[in-house]
């Protein structure tokens, strides 16, 4: 895909000016409990054509009484659903956008900022798009499967059988992976992330718990699922959950109108066969990387260098393929400062305008 | 206190009667994987003032990559916060209302019906009232502290010292327990739960992570802090969390204006101290029960009906201290079938009429 996006490149630049200025004069707060009072009121009201939530997928199991944690008899219960919650804005009049979040977090991402802005959850239903925030299955709403755990905590099952619980803390997972900082504690001198609130970025931390489900991961399948139940959606992906709408076009692509892919932590480009590729380049695909890409994370693995390098593979995959892959970062708009947490930036709605520009681009004359 | 509380008792006649008609025409369906069709569209647009989500509390604590479950050096992470999410009505009138889920739940008890019907939380915004949702320390979005889980992976520590993760289950944690019906698949004749989503029920369960932070729970506290941030509100429990909110009015009750506890575990009414009695003789107190409570649980342990009793000698020991509670069952009104979960139950929005009638009666004069 050429570079001359131009649409998208000037929206970018002139949004990101004016709150790149702002948020210079903002400087770094204290940090401080998030409470209400922290959370800054919105410019006018809401009005929806409905609201609510609902589950996908899911299967019925049986669990003995120690599997269940339970005093009771054996019984069954249910596993590898996925939690939706959405809003459909009066008047909706573009397509809806299913958001999925990243590791070690939950839907909670793409609502209220930590330090209490809007959030995309609620900027895109402003702008006219039904919107669907999940919890990934084995996380948070969605439930897990707790079989193992009290099987090990009952002498069941060796320990190291358990699965583990991958959290991602604050001095390192959160504050140099996620690129707010070189160091801990210290900031980037342009970053966009609201250094008041990390103690609130810190809350949200939910623990993965999906275990031995991760692969084939239920979610990808949920979403594409879920797409086709809006009949037709853009999947919205970030970190963790990136490469997810991929595998979901790979299991049915009906549904899947576009795919937005924020800071994947990775494209799988030397994963996914030919064929594979032939079918992803049916669909439109937006990659969305932030600034001081190649700073070290300080946790093994790749930089987030790495991850964009590999994106670009991919997309010159499917290039090849005649697909339509747009890659970029926040920086060739001239912006700097974005970090791995896009949707929570103090230019956060602007990124967001970014994103609404090439899905009106790509999918604006379709019918919601 | 005295049971001709005539407002209240003859709003849920009047509104459960028509109720109780449709809902015996609507017969019994078959079980079905829920999705967004089988959501009922609501009655008009909701206009919002604000709406969001933020947190309350938590604790900074240290750990190490194996309680991390990490590749990465020891870091810092929060634990015992609480989510909350909120909807303000445009035009709010009236006080707010916190909500509070039960064992092995989340805040969804509260939102869109198993069968896809209107939930209490957007119910009773559209009564002009603020509402918060929360989901309960350890559970869902609140998060949970994985230290324990990965020590026993590791081998750092005994696989029975790991926390219990207590899961209710379908055939009896649900089915029987919850008052559905007296056999597992057998439905009370006049049983007012939606039968045909059942297995939506069981999709909503999240098993508990609180483990040792049980007693005091972090909740307790949070709950009363939650209060205090909304300058005052009714804070409404159930089953599990039903009486939260004595132990949130023993640890500061200057922000609850009002409890409603729905069919609580329990009442603790030989536990509190005479001086704890004389300080929640000092809220008004709501607690309601559905039907069948003699049922048995086909689980161990005490029936709802020995709960009802235990609330009954709760109320007895509060009015002797002039308080103000208010120990009802909905068959009082002479409507039958209600279940454990009748903000579910097909005459879901005409029991709320009945607890939104008592905080009128009780709150109604006050400012918001």
């Amino acid at each position: 895909m050429n570079k001359s996006d131009s649409l998208v490149a000037r929206r970018l630049r002139s949004a990101m000016l004016a709150t790149a200025m702002l948020a210079g004069a903002l400087g770094v707060g204290s940090a401080a409990a998030q409470n209400l009072r922290d959370i800054r009121p919105s410019e006018g009201p809401l009005v929806l054509e409905s609201r609510g939530s609902f589950f996908v997928g899911g299967e019925q199991v049986d669990k003995t009484a120690v599997e269940l944690g339970s005093f009771g008899p054996d019984d069954r219960i249910t596993i590898n659903q996925m939690y939706v919650e959405y809003m459909i804005p009066d008047g909706a009049a573009k397509v809806p956008v299913v958001m999925v979040h990243g590791a070690t977090l939950s839907g909670k991402t793409y609502d209220t900022t930590p330090d209490g802005r809007m959030g995309w959850y609620e900027y895109f239903v402003r702008k006219s798009h039904p919107v669907y925030v999940v919890d990934q299955v084995g996380r948070a709403r969605s439930g897990f499967d707790q079989s193992a755990f009290n099987n090990v905590r009952a002498g069941r099952m060796p320990p190291e059988q358990q699965p583990n619980l991958l959290r991602l803390a604050d001095r390192f997972g959160s504050w140099t992976n996620f690129r707010i900082g070189p160091e801990p504690g210290k900031p980037f001198p342009q970053t966009q992330f609201p250094l008041e609130a990390t103690d609130n970025l810190s809350r949200q931390s939910v623990p993965d718990l999906l275990g031995p489900s991760r692969a084939p991961n239920p979610t990808w399948k949920a979403l594409s699922d879920l797409a086709l139940q809006i009949d037709g959606a853009v999947l919205l992906t970030h970190s963790q959950s990136g490469p997810y709408p991929l595998q979901s076009a790979l299991i049915d692509a009906k549904g899947i109108r576009g795919i937005v892919m924020v800071e994947p932590g990775t494209c799988n480009a030397s994963v996914h066969t030919d064929d594979e590729i032939a079918v992803l380049a049916k669909t439109p695909i937006f990659i969305l990387f932030g600034d001081y890409l190649s700073s070290p994370t300080k946790l093994p693995g790749p930089t987030w260098e790495d991850r964009y390098n590999d994106c670009k593979a991919f997309e010159d995959r499917v290039d090849a393929a005649k697909g339509d892959v747009r890659l970029m970062s926040t920086v060739e708009t001239g912006v700097r400062g974005n970090s791995h947490m896009m949707m929570m930036d103090r230019n956060n709605l602007q990124i967001a305008d970014l994103i609404l520009a090439w899905i009106d681009e790509k999918l604006g004359s379709e019918k919601p």
